[in-house]
């Protein structure tokens, strides 16, 4: 595949979701060469207080190369989102309504000049990356495991010297937390209604948190307890500015049970596997050795994923397909005679809208989303408006656009066949969508889609300057630097 | 029954729970003397609509002079056990821990000098007034309906002018409309494992909280929304400090979901009903008549009871016989020769424990309750200590004590029968134990309680000066007064 250029990735809100590809996420995020022993079953009584332990044991030393560097990519990638989601009306709204309470305004609303007591930052920043649902994904859970965790040590990172790579170890160590959890429930309490980026995300809050601030393993329990009792989203709101809200309050009482812990604040010894814990409670199966088995051995951010475009993960193969063809053959759309497409099936389920009119109902449509990576070579933040919904050049091509489903196709997969006027065709097969595992985005695409975000948020320099402490954060002597670079002012 | 003693009300935190009485409570809440026709179906796409245009339509005028007594009763209850418990470790960790990230000061932390931003203040009144679990009872549901509610709209009432009228009206809406919603999933959702108080009382807040506000219609569906996707508490909390963060938090939550809301932070049209709104995720059973129906024809602050002693309802009946025949006959504990007692199956099944050696386990004993109120004629905060647990002349007495499971016994009932050493024998039946909604706590009991919780908090005549503005709450031009009159300095 061609470098896609960076204005390929700059989107907005993505509400067809993951529904695509959440089978398809291979397992295989076990860095060492051999496969750990079978599993032991962990006596259900004692899963809070394994995973306390091992996050207050783990350090930065422990964490292989290559899960420092996804945890780089996952920083950067949700950098970006913070900046480009910090305009949005939720983030204005969310803002004008809780700044009266804040208490000193000792760290940075990303991308804004205001700032707010950590609390109110982390729930804002936590917002403002979820707000264009452009942000990390582990496919396995559907979990955007970054929205909970670094905004919540990303402000304490302002209020108290954090080092890098206590920085990098912290998220980490959330992350693992609220994707184990997750595993452990999933689908069952996705299914049942649970928003599972709010629901596991507090708990990824409290124990990079608590990690920060030091907790000992009995604190670290009742940190973790204190998460489990307040659980954050309903997919009921899926659709309103309440979805962005959850990752948001799930950093923020994550980061509230971490201090509450740290003076002592008691909570439930098995706040995960109690009796009334929260497993049982929000969920009808627990698989509690995915949360205690081969910590320290296996890594889920090594599973994290990265969306390209800004809609659904259900029609990135079409538009990457689509974009190829442009790129490598220099066509204009009015040179296009037609557009066939070969999908999988959820595509006309999710995406078969044939005339969108809004902005918002062009991410529904597949016609409009091929005839756009044809005309403009890009699928981002910006492309799905209202203005190229109803712009001449792109409608012409997207009513020339079919789509058959094919059941020969797999959800990240499209075979799209362009036929020019002239009687030229281009016939492409996408085996795997740009942005899947087996796919991955790469760090220049990442970086691509980073300046696309930023850009008119930040100036281009500071911009770049962000984006550079974020590969090296693990050199910084203390994280503030970054979070005050992405501030404006 | 004879006037009891103030201090028979100086209670501590209580374990056992309500386990006893929540079968028992009638349902004759009707203000009207002719019943509602029968019950209309409601559609279930409707429910938080129609209970949002209930609150936002609700005014003062609208309630009956009996709601507007029991929620006086509820205020007076509510706020000697917010004063009485504000000293408590967990109040001061909480303080503790969340002090630095507070805004601006404008609401008192009842009972002690610090002041905080609303938001904040709201959850440390609600921790202190739930901490001994000696506050309001909804028999139907085991909610705690003041705990959520009152902090949050007492916190507002110093940052804006609010009457006491309106205060009292927002106060009994935002009671039914935690109580409804709990009626809709009771027991269904309790049994799951959520503390009902928390995650009903989200509502609670929300609604009163948004009445104050001056929401919108549209915007109290959306604050009730905000409400929904942020419940509170698991039961695997009771028995450490979590249990009264549920009060507090959800109190906390529905206050900024109102403010979000004011804002236009927008969420879900059926955050309650919706398929995978609040009710469906979080119950099994959804009735949702019991939201809907006769609103402001029935009223379930009616249904609201207050604890006259610091432990289980369940052993309520034994000291208030054993309280009362020491009334009656002015006897000593060395005069008595045996105490024997008749008793419903649960009091030996929770408070069955013979030799209590510390405070606490001296809650779980029948035997230890009986000879208590018959030597200290009370059975108060300050009395199930440690060192009444050990007194030599209580255990004595303790020893003479026998209980007999009787299945003539109803769950508030109890027979007692002291036999003198000079062989007179005084046999005394309660058919109803004092608290219980059949013979409430008068107003005097409630006074008494509320002296003896604010006893060594306040002084007495501040105490006596926050009761009377409890109790005339309804001519105050401004309800900051109150607040401002149960803090310290």
């Amino acid at each position: 595949m061609p470098q896609l250029d960076r204005r390929a990735f700059v989107g907005t809100v993505s509400l067809a979701g993951l529904a695509g590809l959440t089978g398809s996420a291979p397992a295989a995020h076990t860095v060492e060469a051999a496969k750990p022993g079978p599993a032991e079953a962990a006596p259900a009584t004692d899963v809070t207080r394994t995973i306390a332990r091992y996050v207050v044991s783990g350090s930065y030393a422990d964490l292989p190369p290559a899960v420092c560097r996804e945890a780089r990519r996952t920083l950067l990638n949700w950098m970006g989102c913070a900046v480009g989601g910090s305009r949005h009306e939720a983030v204005d709204a969310a803002i004008s309504a809780l700044a009266p309470f804040s208490g000193p305004p000792r760290a940075s609303v990303l991308g804004r000049r205001e700032r707010m007591d950590i609390l109110n930052a982390s729930l804002m920043n936590g917002i403002s990356s979820h707000v264009f649902d452009f942000d990390d994904t582990h496919l396995k859970t559907v979990i955007h495991p970054a929205g909970p965790v670094v905004p919540a040590i990303l402000a304490l990172s302002e209020e108290r010297t954090v080092s890098g790579k206590e920085f990098l170890n912290a998220m980490v160590l959330g992350n693992e937390v609220e994707c184990r959890i997750g595993n452990a429930v999933y689908p069952a309490h996705y299914d049942r209604g649970w928003h599972i980026t709010g629901t596991t995300g507090v708990f990824g809050s409290a124990a990079a948190s608590g990690k920060l601030l030091g907790l000992s393993e009995q604190q670290m329990v009742w940190a973790l307890g204190l998460a489990a009792t307040q659980p954050v989203g309903l997919r009921e709101m899926f659709g309103s500015m309440a979805k962005s809200f959850h990752p948001g309050r799930a950093a923020q009482n994550g980061l509230t049970a971490a201090h509450l812990a740290a003076r002592n604040f008691t909570s439930a010894a098995g706040g995960i596997e109690g009796k009334s814990g929260w497993a049982n409670v929000l969920s009808t199966t627990q698989a509690y050795g995915e949360i205690t088995e081969h910590l320290g051995k296996t890594y889920e951010i090594l599973l994290n994923t990265y969306k390209p475009f800004a809609c659904g993960v259900v029609i990135h193969p079409a538009i990457d397909a689509c974009i190829q063809i442009r790129q490598e053959h220099t066509l204009t759309g009015d040179q296009i005679a037609r557009v066939d497409l070969r999908v999988h099936p959820l595509v006309m389920e999710l995406t078969g809208k044939k005339t969108p009119q809004t902005g918002l109902e062009s991410k529904f449509s597949v016609y409009f989303a091929a005839a756009l990576a044809l005309v403009r070579g890009s699928a981002g933040m910006r492309d799905f408006s209202d203005e190229n919904a109803r712009n001449p050049a792109i409608a012409a091509l997207r009513d020339r656009v079919t789509a058959t489903i094919d059941p020969s196709i797999k959800e990240d997969q499209v075979r799209a066949i362009v036929t020019m006027k002239d009687g030229r065709t281009f016939d492409k097969f996408v085996e795997h969508a740009v942005g899947s595992l087996e796919r991955p985005m790469s760090d220049k695409d990442l970086e691509a889609k980073f300046m696309g975000l930023a850009e008119g948020v930040l100036p281009p320099d500071r911009a770049r300057r962000l984006m550079e402490l974020c590969w090296s954060v693990e050199t910084l002597p203390s994280v503030g630097e970054l979070a005050a670079a992405a501030r404006v002012g």
